[in-house]
């Protein structure tokens, strides 16, 4: 009797990528923030990071703590934007892809968006946040209009890599829909942080990773965040940046305090691998999941 | 100045509702398994449980270790089935909510499939498990057709409670949709264990527990897994039962090998209060979601 073996593989070729996440605090002085950002990008880039990311508007501070008028004057088109260029600049210069947040105004709209810039300098597109949080300390419906454009995830030089922003992150149905496009890595730009006491003070910290772990092994992907440190009025924004690989260990933490950056080595081709083997993307239902897309699970007719 | 102050409610209502989670072994003597399935819903309930949680399949070994033809005589039709109007009955009796998994025979159709019987002993309807994994040690596509009915929530005498089967546990659609249905609590009964050699022995509990806590938080929703323990030929189930709540906070854990009940008191009101105060059922967009309907995160038109 023969002995069943596999099929011969050619070897698997490795996917390795550096992974670096930023955490800062940020002051109300643009260029204060942009200078030490861009630093801090350097540093990673110098420790050999091919992918880094920022916190969500790391230009300012959280400024939709306010509700204030003259605050949409932080916002500007992405044609002649202040430090977009500035930022695809130096991902090229550095060979690095470098996920960028800022405030878009765009027509009568405003948008929390995020460029998108490949290794090789290039934007690659936008992205809109599609889920806007409201309450006490995170007034973001009175400054952006809810994204447009759907999840994207994007072919850079170091992965196929999709990017919420923040809020988007607490949503298991935008983590799989960048999965669903390819990606092998979610990235989350963040600003959060205390809840005031009119909010019951809720310690959220443990729901904020325990809900992205889920996404991470849900998906078979690695996942990062990068949220700011620091006090800011009567919030304090709690750091806590991390980076999950596809099973949903931590690769690297970061404390609720510092200033710092956390890197880990990333194999997409172990992940890709394991996805497969797992089988969640062989047995969805996709002829059983319409209810997803309404907001109260009734699926209706003649709408 | 009058101070502002949110306007007057009435009490919230409290809504606690007594938990119980059965973790047992498991032969190939169906009456034994059913004699020790009620024993322990009896001592559940004379503890004061109003739902109690049985794991999936608890009729027999898990047979779909091993792919036997002789092994579809397992399954029966619910018109006569040889254990669920004992169950039913004993729901009715005890007074308790009580979903009961078995192995459906239908027209040329099988399912692994579960009967949701409501604390007055009426059978609310019956759930196929949508979700059919398949791999060394977890032969189920050659035993079950995909369920066709989709994800339920069952309005009970103890809350509105939806129940997925196993595998569905890794889905966060399944999840999801039993939420935007109202659900205050996700149920699994499950039979999950050790992985196979050829599996590359992959030690999968941590994973299991984080995608479903991942599902509590992002459905603000209490959340429990029945699980076997026993040694059944190469595979050791882990048990490691679990009952969390809508922070994804353990309230009770079994380990890994006991046979035993764990119980936990939930508020279900105090959960549905938290569930509006986050606002993930506020900010979802369906308008975004369309790519979930795929495998593919492509939409395509003229299919």
């Amino acid at each position: 009797m023969t002995e069943l073996r596999a099929p011969k593989l050619p070897q698997r070729p490795e996917r390795r990528v550096k992974l670096a996440v930023v955490q800062m605090s940020c002051t109300d002085v643009l260029d204060e923030n942009l200078d030490k950002a861009e630093a801090f990008v350097r540093e990673a880039a110098a420790n050999g990071a091919n992918v880094v990311l920022l916190q969500e508007l790391f230009e300012n501070l959280y400024f939709p703590q306010l509700e204030r008028e003259e605050l949409f004057a932080l916002a500007h088109p992405v044609e002649g934007h202040p430090f977009l260029e500035r930022f695809a600049a130096l991902a090229g210069e550095l060979g690095v892809v470098l996920p960028v947040s800022f405030f878009e105004h765009a027509g009568q709209a405003y948008f929390n968006s995020l460029a998108m810039v490949d290794a090789d300098g290039r934007v690659l597109g936008t992205y809109r946040k599609s889920h806007i949080p409201d309450g006490p300390g995170y007034e973001e419906k009175y400054y952006f209009n809810p994204g447009d454009d759907g999840f994207k995830t994007w072919r850079t030089r170091y992965g196929d890599i999709g990017v919420g922003i923040c809020w988007d992150q607490w949503f298991p149905e935008a983590a799989r829909i960048m999965a669903l496009k390819g990606a092998d890595l979610l990235l989350y730009p963040t600003a959060i942080g205390s809840e005031p006491a009119e909010a019951g003070a809720l310690e959220t910290d443990r729901m904020w990773r325990r809900v992205m772990i889920g996404h991470a092994v849900a998906n078979v992907t690695y996942l990062a965040a990068a949220n700011r440190v620091g006090q800011e009025g009567d919030a304090t924004f709690y750091g806590r940046s991390f980076i999950a690989d596809h099973c949903g260990d931590y690769l690297a933490e970061a404390d609720d305090r510092s200033e710092t950056i956390i890197y880990a080595e990333l194999d997409l081709a172990k992940a890709r691998s394991a996805r497969a083997g797992w089988g969640f993307f062989r047995d969805r239902r996709p002829d059983l999941y319409g209810p997803l897309l309404t907001l109260d699970g009734e699926e209706r007719t003649g709408r």
